[in-house]
């Protein structure tokens, strides 16, 4: 392990006296910026190139810092080189053993860069990364949606609203619910990506440099799509970061529905749900537990989140530019808001293939709730009601249900004709909280054939 | 003015007892959602005429309910219809005047629909038009910023990060750091716009529905790319909402920044602009006050935004699908995000056209603070000092210049020659802070060759 | 009606142009403020009173103001004088109106004061009066929820944790919890109350005034505890804003959960709840609906205070001393804090006196789910073995019972008995759920005379 | 260093598989809630007391499990056992340790107890801990602000609104205002500290036991006031955190407000301000940067503080009773809170000493902005004038100074006098700026007298 270095030893050439201790352990930013060295070298790597290619560097130097830089690289994946917590940042820390390791040269590595134009560069290069890992976890929960709402096709539950039995719907139909909120998360993290792919590289503390930088090439070594166009504005803003926290806030918000279903779902009252013991815990005093903690914690950790996101957007309001060090405390919410997601998004597919849904429990909730009291109202429409007529009728039918104890179609034809002289025999039919779901016409709808569409759709976007 | 319906009579059929006047109060949504009316009108006229084309509703019905409805609009536009608050919400109040102007052929105008689909079909049309009304304000509020840049291109002023001052550049590339901004708050906003412009209508309650509607041609007619594929999903989600707020959010956070800036340029110790009496206020106490209130008041908006995010945020967490009336509690938030967000965006282009920024006081502070210490540096290195090395020798003098109280170009060259044998007599170029930015040579930098060809690009983006 | 003022001509007497439209809309706080009239002129006469007790104006100056702005108040009360949105704030309004009616003598109200220490005491007085009515209302509800716990002292339900049923409790001890629950809430704003009951008057702008005020007496008539000590903290804090949105958050988290109670309790699947027809509501299209949408709403508006709560945080961050037009934005959270949270515990209320419990399908659920797993290990431990091997031994015969689809009660002694040596035929008696309530010993627990006592205190100290 | 305990194994017996390693990984806590050993030990100790005295344990029983517990008190503090990430969390690693140590008597520890009450209670002995240490900071926080501002008592400098010169006040002054603010945020805490000192303990899982716990004892010797009277409300609410959160949270507001100032007035421009080299940072790339990083990442941290009380709003929100496993989530943000507001807190006592406060730049501010112009006003109206009238007067004056680009102290008695015949040659020391401050009469005003008197009363407090 190396000799470490004194912290901002590399900067303080003016200063009479050292930082305190105290300020020091407030300020150092290592432990969490760590988390970033392969994006820092990454983005040291390519701008040393890139120097070398304009002629600030000679080809060896290049070549010597950025295979010096290769080995760090190496040696802190194999812990050779430890970050720890005494020193101040990732970025001085990679320059200070760069210059242990190959003198006075890795004093060049820094030519035409601050660590302003440099931070904002690895967090980028993260987001790419991270963003592109939780687009693929996004489409393996999906997936595990789509493969459930398959499987479960034939099963009808009811649907609710305000939590009460509202219409009857197929089970697959409100999986793909969640399947089609989850497409647009995909769509809101790849729109981010988009925007945040740019190079703040050349922006240098924020004024750009008298150095002849090619800053198309490095974006292009990087794989962005192309150099922010004003330097200002490449260190100051981090509305990147809002941005994708916010896209992570909506995610979770989804995921907090459904975890919130789940553990409905999985009550002794509803009984619509069991998940394996693989992903459900006991009690440390009552022994019959069996609790859906998993889906408790992804409800719980929206909190982080949401959080995440109010730290980020509170940090930054009202900054004026270009940096201020408040900006450094970015990193903490990115990371967790980041990884959070990625948790939770990995945790609920694995929560869902565990899930077994019960048929038996959903059909049976079907028999009481007047469910089919809409397909009432709608045939009285077919017969020639207007619609705000054939409610009145059905609403006058259920309280009469209700007072009687029956359901719709256990009370005689002659008694629903004292309703209403357009219900004739094929009334029972109408009724039948099962047939209710394929009478639907409309596209998108509950129908069988139309779920069945919509899940060969996805199975072909998502290649099952 | 028309007698008012009773409220909820239209649903109530079943129930024994009327709601109280306290669950009356608290439940009524009419205050707010009447700024929909057109929106529902709309909708309503789009979902009739549809009706009529699939066979549902005859021609004629659907003219005398489309005409009724335009009538309606009109009354409502010039006060004959009062939507008061004794009612319970837009929608319902829009179908009770129909059915006293038109009779019972009113009663059809519902026939597949649901007031969820019908609401989340209103807010996504408000929502267009109401981030089509943004983007044009952000492209005026840029274009405020460009025309300032172009007439202030020979300013130089002092950089700052961390509040100090640290390299000179163009008050030109300064503004136009905010118009990338606000280009991407724009393109932000245009996302949301396209990720949202799909139609609801059709989900009904949330099942679908027994009529065979034709939703493409609805989403058609009101300018929807298309429809909604899952009706659970088309009346169970949010998530548009909070994207809006969220890229409102950070607008506001941009112009927080800005407003934050023109609060402290205009106190006597800056001295950086003036803003006019038009938009500058007096204290009741302090007659000599000339207060920056306008700037003041967007930054201190900021707070009600990032409120209404977190307002929607919270009560969409954890709602088990589809509708509840949680949701009703959408409207408030939306409405303040979207009226606030448009209102300090338009304030700040007044406040931008209304400030003369100063030149002299801008130039007269580049000349304490060794701005110009990174050019020195980077002389070195140009010179062949390594940038550490240089960075070194730079931190040095600059010391020596605060101790003998002098800038830097005010050091004998003799002296200077001291601190680095490197030093020539062309230093006192690369010392002077207003030739600096002319040395910077990459892209994107404040150069004034690279403003001014920004502005060029700008002027043409935005039709100036 | 009066004539109405300019707007802000009293102030501006140095400046050359007016402020421009827009400007004087963003500005004018008049919509919101208008609520303070109440609090301005009580502030204005104590004011006005005290200023001639030492000597500033004369007795008869000061009836003359007194009695103007008594007329005005009441002017204002029966709408003679219409605070419209073309005034800037009540401040000035009140002001110009009282020139007009006495005339010069109504420049000498200000005498020793700004509006800066005018808005702060408005806040103080209206604050006072607002958690005084909340303090009430939250006494109303905790006495409804001890009336209901009183009333169904004999109920035993399932106590849940996970959402799993878990022990056996009564009703009337879940009830009570929220008693707890709201008296934190009690005790914290009353805290809040007193810390914030002292009077800023006599701060002026910030810096106090060359006149020999009295303050002690100014704070004494208006029923403070006393002046603020700091002229500046007098006017540029309002941390006693935030304090009351915090409690008010924390009152309404608890409020939510008890809502999603009842949301829960009131689905078919759990049966416990029957809210009357008076506070639920119908669906404009599924006609048997009977929605809990009071309770709905009451979890929604937690997003609304919790907006409050967050807007008023990011307004006061980082502000400079001494005060900033940023603070005009504390009415609206302010106001909507504090009205919000009044509704939704009245609201609560109600639904509490509306709403039925059922005994029957409460302890119809305690008959599945092995409620009394935990009374089992509770007896083996009583027996001898460490409650480690009881959490085992119970476990175990839960999984049996489980396989076998049988109750604990259901299991023969013999079976039993293999499971643990220590299990005798009292083990029966340990298994009945509903005898399970009146074994527990512990102070606070759910057992019957613990509940009743807790009941009988609270009547006591409710007045019940 | 001790083999470690399988996770979950003590409770999962009724299951039929392990739970998978993502669900371990996802639902382990001991990461965060190691820190509380001590806290979940001297609960233990206390518990296991107690069963002992009411004869659940023997005293032999007991004496062995609490000797059991100190010694791996002592092997956690040592580093010989480790809590590491395996394990799932502090009260199962803790317990299963004792059974290793001291046999199958460690099964006794938990009888009577559920981790439930357990957590909550580690949880409020921590907070009470926190708490104490929160007060004393925030006192030497006060001493240092106190002790800066008695050295300072001579230096009068510009008060500001909306950061525009206003009026002359003391230094000292302006730093007692935040002795002031901090003074609340102490006695919110107290409150809060007061409010949560209640044993949660005896609630078991919820329902309370069937043993005959003396819950008044075990919260007595944990120097609690009382044991909590509703054992749902014991383990369901978590009230007593969010207010924790808020007072932190507020104090932060307070702190960034100062910290902005500190950034503000160390800008060249302002120049009221010099930080120390010991708590002020460099530039990697502008050699001659000194920054204030430290009142930056005070000011930035306010985000974290703020974040994670909508983190723990939001888990909590809707959670039904008694415990829900998303409850877990409270530990980071408590943690995270407490921390950063602790950091904060001694940061910026170290920035207060090492602060020096420039009189020469503060009283040169004087010279500009007609700061006596309030003076002028209160001049005019001791010599008769209203009010309004001599802010009429004073306002013209002004403008009339600023057209000829004089100081009122500049302007000839002769042409004075023209705006007001009131005026007479004792004008000028109306108009002086430093007399300005010692004519203050009101109390709590910025008059040396009175801030003299309010440091002594500070000093005697606060012991100095």
């Amino acid at each position: 392990m190396s000799e470490q270095p004194e912290k901002q030893e590399l900067i303080r050439e003016r200063f009479t006296k050292p930082l305190t201790e105290i300020a020091h352990r407030f300020s150092s930013s290592i432990a969490l910026d760590k988390k970033l060295y392969r994006e820092d070298i990454a983005g040291s790597i390519a701008h040393v190139t890139m120097l070398a290619s304009v002629g600030v560097l000679s080809n060896s130097e290049s070549d010597v810092i950025a295979s010096g830089l290769r080995e760090i690289e190496e040696e802190i994946a194999n812990g050779a080189f430890v970050l720890d917590d005494h020193l101040e940042d990732i970025h001085l820390a990679i320059e200070q053993r760069l210059t242990e390791k190959i003198g006075a040269l890795g004093g060049k590595l820094h030519t035409g860069r601050s660590r302003n134009d440099q931070v904002a560069l690895d967090e980028r290069i993260y987001l790419k990364r991270a963003i592109a890992n939780l687009l693929n976890i996004l489409r393996e929960l999906q997936s595990a949606l789509v493969t459930k709402a398959e499987e479960n096709l034939g099963t009808v539950m009811p649907g609710y609203t305000h939590m009460q039995r509202a219409q009857p719907v197929l089970l697959s139909h409100h999986l793909l619910a969640y399947v089609e909120m989850l497409e647009r998360d995909h769509s809101r993290l790849s729109d981010a990506a988009k925007r945040l792919n740019f190079s703040p590289l050349g922006s240098a503390a924020f004024a750009g440099t008298p150095y002849p930088l090619d800053r198309a090439e490095v974006a292009n070594a990087l794989g962005f799509d192309g150099a922010l166009r004003n330097s200002i504005d490449g260190v100051s803003d981090r509305d990147y970061l809002i941005e994708v926290a916010s896209a992570c806030s909506i995610a979770m918000m989804h995921l907090s529905r459904f975890a919130e279903e789940l553990v409905i779902w999985s009550t002794k009252e509803f009984g619509f749900v069991q998940m394996s013991d693989a992903v459900t815990t006991g009690s440390s005093i009552m022994p019959q537990k069996k609790n859906p903690d998993m889906a408790e914690l992804v409800r719980g950790k929206t909190g982080r989140v949401y959080g995440a996101l109010f730290n980020l957007l509170t940090i930054m309001k009202s900054l004026p530019l270009a940096y201020n060090r408040d900006m450094q405390e970015d990193k903490q919410p990115m990371f967790d808001a980041i990884e959070t997601t990625a948790d939770c998004l990995q945790m609920m597919r694995v929560l869902v293939e565990e899930s077994t849904f019960s048929k038996e429990r959903m059909q049976e909730a079907l028999r009481d709730g007047h469910l089919t009291a809409t397909d009432l109202a709608d045939y009285l429409v077919l017969k020639g009601a207007t619609f705000r007529e054939a409610h009145g009728v059905t609403g006058r039918l259920v309280g009469y249900c209700d007072s009687a104890d029956k359901q719709l179609w256990e009370i005689d034809l002659a008694v629903l004709k004292e309703f209403s002289s357009l219900i004739d025999p094929d009334i029972y039919d109408a009724l039948d909280p099962i047939k209710s779901v394929d009478r639907k016409q409309s596209s998108g709808s509950t129908a069988t054939n139309e779920v069945r569409s919509q899940i060969d759709r996805w199975k072909l976007s998502l290649q099952l």
